[in-house]
């Protein structure tokens, strides 16, 4: 999978993710600390033309540089649940029901790293998946949050609240999220901006969570929606 | 102005925005009840190539409808302070300092105008001002959003401050925001991803506050930063 973008680029250099090659434009600037950082850890550098970036480029937006790496390293959800209790905290999980635009995936995986989610699920079908792109609009967080790939998202919902835990989906005329009590065990199921959460689905959560709105015609953008309840999830757990 | 795609047009129709011409495309479907309701309101319609469209469309995403409008109108801070004051609410107000992108600018209003803000502040330079893709990212909610825009950010702050609202920037190591008071008069700064709040305008406001982040790198987009502190801020009035 390319890795593409200066700061994409940096952050992986950062985790712990094998890379296999990096590509820089001959022509860049500013590049020098991934050079460097590159070195540091003994990786390949090939220094390229900017066509050949631009012919090879998934996002169209390479900034001059792209890495190659093993293919993105999905968790199970059974691995988040662990994550939480390593941490000695109540499990916060989010899942996600038909994202279908990678930009929307990214800005999703992005807020729910820096809100302190433990995990993301999201479905192989009718979904994006992790790509360069959605790399590149999570502003690299994708590599430092545990992303699940589930067969079927139900069966991960059934999973769960056969253990105990609250699965709620994240919708219109719900509880609102700052009367609901969300410091235990939980997952929020977060459908896209279309359709919302599908009924089946919906049926199989322990409830409906709602965020306040007072606008006129729209709703949220899924990663503002998504941020929000991060926010008063963690506000919560920290009163 | 151009107002390009099918939910924005929409939204325009239903507003009190003047339109004076409706470009449709021959070829596209679905545009019935946008072509009814510009009936109604007996505004002109032009049945158009899509090559048309291609070539007078700002954003490139018109989905075969493009309206013309009278240039956005903007509102001044003294509306926006007039207006809280007309629903007996406590102002609230959010200032932008440096939003350069389009897209951003965009998601921001829709986050506001979703999340109850009486209205947004733009400086005229350095700052991406209201557009067709702002229009578009915004969802059409900027037709909803009072959005003032002024000469120099820092007079709106003195002016604020001069007449008892508190003024807080959002930036890093401030207050946490559910530590912090947010249910008088108020105004929130908001800076771009990459500056944050410029120092003197930091120097003028009454003090910083800080969404509480967990991440291991970066911050949050600025439209989900927004989105957050307008939840909170709603939250802690209708305690």
């Amino acid at each position: 999978m390319n890795i593409e973008g200066k700061n994409p680029v940096k952050e992986a250099l950062d985790s712990d993710k094998k890379i296999s090659k990096i590509y820089v434009s001959k022509t860049a600037h500013d590049l020098q600390p991934i050079i460097d950082g590159a070195k540091a850890k003994g990786i390949r550098i090939d220094f390229v033309d900017k066509f050949y970036l631009d012919k090879i480029s998934e996002s169209k937006r390479h900034q001059g540089v792209i890495a190659i790496s093993e293919d993105f390293k999905y968790s199970s959800v059974e691995e988040i649940v662990a994550f939480a209790k390593s941490k000695n905290q109540p499990l916060f999980m989010i899942i996600l029901d038909g994202i279908e635009d990678p930009h929307n995936l990214g800005s999703i995986l992005r807020a729910a790293e820096c809100m302190g989610a433990h995990g993301v699920v999201i479905p192989s079908r009718r979904s994006a998946v992790v790509n360069a792109t959605v790399l590149r609009t999570s502003a690299g967080s994708a590599n430092h949050i545990k992303v699940a790939i589930v067969g079927n998202i139900n069966d991960t919902i059934r999973y769960l609240t056969d253990n105990f835990v609250n699965v709620y989906s994240a919708d219109m005329q719900g509880a609102p999220i700052e009367k609901s009590r969300l410091d235990s065990d939980l997952a929020i199921v977060i459908g896209n901006e279309g359709n919302g959460v599908k009924a089946l689905t919906k049926k199989l959560c322990s409830g409906v969570i709602s965020i306040p709105q007072y606008g006129k015609v729209n709703s949220l953008n899924a990663s503002v929606a998504c941020g929000i309840i991060c926010y008063e999830v963690t506000r919560q757990r920290n009163l």
